[in-house]
């Protein structure tokens, strides 16, 4: 096991090679040979599966209900709204045979689904009644990257995209920040993320939004990760399409939309923000196996003791694994980290003589000893700890990397120098936006909200719009 | 809404019409602007998601692993097995651009996976150590047919394939099998669906596989439906894709593999077995909404006296669904059969009065007073009943069209008169097989293995070798 973990670069000599280490050696993924698109392993789609039931019941909670759009999209029916075929026509994926016939019309494979839904709504919505609809589909959707990274950028994308229709301005734009908020308290409180959330610049903005929020999270290496974000169209698309309902006034009115979306991306959120030289290291939250139980040796009464505890860790759902492999210990170990079981339980004779069990916690590797009658209530709190320490742990190195610029030279000098998020004040203006990201890679994040302009524009002077912050991006 | 009803075409008038009827009033699938691909609708994808997690569990008892492979196959890969892409190779859609950029080699949307599994298998297996591999993967995959019905025949299928790598042929047999018996108690035991289950013809096996065994359900109109296959592979793949382990014997061996798969089309074999002229029968096994609640008037008492037997059906876990709008209870108690709620639940004033209400169960739509102190009992007594008389149902109608030919001459009076399947002795040779299809449009279903031949073949009168049923397609 030695090996493994040597084969693991460490994230300060090289961050990028370490992150497409630990993804290998955990297994989560395997290269395939389809350039660009990667094979989901069972330890990664699992992490996947928890996302997955998780926020679902946070959507259905909300009244969303689950469909199914066909993959395709016929090229005529792309090109119905103006800027979102600009926007995504360029990076799709053609299908132009079915057999041995050439189609009359080529197809894409979704990008994304906002024209196939349209296509559907206007269709069913004939009435304010039939209003609010609020879909969501789990399924992959294609973009045709040239560079590619597990989790973080690939050519197919598992994702949830929700799409919904409101009869009012005001109920869309809630919807709109409602599922922002889903994904934000999700990504707090189940990946340990202390994310930032805001609204994109027009530039940065969706393909046909009017408004696009942004869930931001930042990296272990300070560069920021878009990982998730809630668009609000108006009526441009109900427009394009022609959808109309009959509103509480007897008149037809085009319908006001939104569309949300996160993905497999979030999987490397994780990794980036928690894991180390020993490899993954996962909130217990969403973590597929909680407890990896290690005995010490053979003796019977060990087994049988780890057995026990098991079947007690079990009844209380807590998932966990047992490993009696002829492994070493001291490779069990390895592995166990690796693989970023949040804990790991060790069991020899001598502790089981003195009714003690030591657990190592994964995120800080300390060890304690506790009781074996005691063991489970101790996972448990354990648990707990390990959670709230990753959050605060990435918290407090996020806040560390978070900078404000008053002037351009101090700017300048943070973005050359330090990782991380720059706050300004901002113009609005794209060629300030242009500017900075030209001359020094850093792209708007997010609009903050709550803030208030309280100064001049960072990079031209004038009177700025709003704050903003600036950071690289994976 | 009794338009709704009328909408519906009589199913013993015209079947395929009656089935499209169905699935359109209900709700289930909207035709999309992207020809040959159907939209499953939020009540046609709640049904699936009840399918998917019930068939989840159980795989994941078994030790399935679920994963995800990417989702195009390119060309030298789909090639790499004969049989295999001589199948596939002429129903498959074409990638050929990514964005305005002509691929250096085309790539098919997966139409099934076996290559792209092989392809990582290939990586990850070493040792017997690393035996049995048991993947599946839920996702959707492409077929260019000619002709498609909802559910039935569609160019994008949503669907589970399991894929198994095995140390020796014993095991991957036994989990051949293993497969298939859980396909056939899903369908038996939730579906309601009495189907046969038996061996394919070497015509009819999957391209590549050694054995097909399949689940063969009859429909109302006594057409066959395929419904669930599961496939042993041998060698055959893993020869070709150079697939090797180190066994106990350290020798270099070739794994023996499986694949197994269902589909949407489950969905289309519960509305062509239980449904009617009213709309869609569904098993409560599998129904979304078990109950609908319709109170009748406005009075307070009735609905605050429905809300309270909700919150009841609510705590035992009984969905179910309330029905207070504006609409008359005609048209609400006509809604509730076309949707096909097992239950409907009527509570007048009148009924309060006497603290009885009404159940009228969907499968007969029989009416039954009971006591409102005693309503959940009751609704989970009638849900159970209802379960068990749409398999008795469909059990008795299934056989009343299982028929018996000895001779050629007889076999024809029976096609050409008689729907349904047509048990024979067979010879085992293809020309007869073909000569049975081109004749009579009868297509062997399944070679039924617990019967022994005990005559001629039917066919040609030579020795028979086997048992096997012969019946017309979906």
């Amino acid at each position: 096991m030695k090996e493994l973990v040597r084969d693991i670069t460490s994230r300060d000599v090289d961050f990028a090679k370490w992150y497409t280490d630990v993804v290998r050696v955990a297994d989560l993924v395997d290269y395939s040979s389809v350039k660009g698109s990667m094979i989901i392993r069972p330890y990664g789609y699992a992490i996947w599966e928890n996302m997955m039931n998780i926020l679902d019941q946070e959507f259905k909670k909300r009244g969303t209900l689950n469909v199914q759009m066909p993959m395709f999209i016929p090229e005529s029916l792309l090109n119905v709204e103006k800027e979102h075929v600009e926007g995504f026509a360029p990076e799709v994926a053609w299908v132009t045979h079915g057999g041995n016939e050439k189609l009359e019309e080529r197809m894409c494979v979704r990008p994304t689904s906002e024209v196939l839904f349209c296509d559907h709504f206007k269709k069913i919505i004939k009435s304010y009644r039939d209003l609010p609809l609020i879909y969501n589909q789990w399924c992959t959707i294609v973009r045709w990257e040239k560079t590619t990274r597990p989790f973080l950028r690939s050519r197919e994308i598992l994702w949830q995209e929700g799409h919904t229709m409101h009869a009012n301005r005001e109920e869309a734009i809630a919807k709109t920040k409602e599922m922002l908020k889903v994904y934000e308290d999700f990504q707090r409180n189940y990946l340990a993320l202390p994310v930032i959330v805001g609204k994109k610049s027009d530039k940065e903005k969706f393909a046909g939004a009017e408004e696009t929020y942004t869930i931001e999270a930042m990296m272990y290496d300070g560069v920021a990760l878009q990982n998730g974000t809630s668009h609000y169209f108006g009526q441009g698309f109900s427009k394009a399409f022609g959808i109309e309902f009959l509103n509480k006034e007897n008149k037809l009115e085009n319908p006001y939309q939104t569309s949300w979306g996160c993905t497999t991306r979030m999987i490397g959120a994780i990794i980036m923000t928690h894991s180390d030289d020993y490899g993954l290291v996962l909130p217990p939250k969403i973590a597929p196996i909680k407890v990896n139980l290690i005995p010490i040796g053979k003796n019977e009464e060990v087994l049988k003791t780890m057995e026990e505890i098991k079947a007690s860790l079990d009844k209380e759902n807590i998932t966990n694994t047992i490993d009696t492999s002829d492994k070493t210990p001291g490779f069990k170990f390895a592995e166990s980290e690796v693989k970023g079981y949040p804990i790991r339980m060790e069991l020899g004779p001598r502790d089981l003589e003195q009714g003690v069990i030591t657990l190592v916690r994964r995120d800080t590797l300390e060890k304690k000893t506790v009781s074996i009658s005691d063991v489970v209530r101790e996972v448990e709190t354990l648990l707990d700890d390990i959670q709230t320490n990753l959050y605060n742990r990435a918290l407090e190195r996020r806040n560390s990397m978070l900078y404000d610029a008053q002037t351009w030279e101090e700017f300048l000098s943070l973005a050359n120098v330090k990782p991380g998020f720059i706050k300004v004040n901002w113009c609005g203006d794209v060629s300030c936006e242009d500017k900075i990201k030209n001359e020094t890679g850093y792209k708007s994040r997010c609009i903050i909200e709550e803030e208030k302009a309280d100064g001049k524009c960072v990079c031209c002077g004038k009177e700025a719009k709003c704050k903003i912050y600036f950071g690289k991006q994976y």
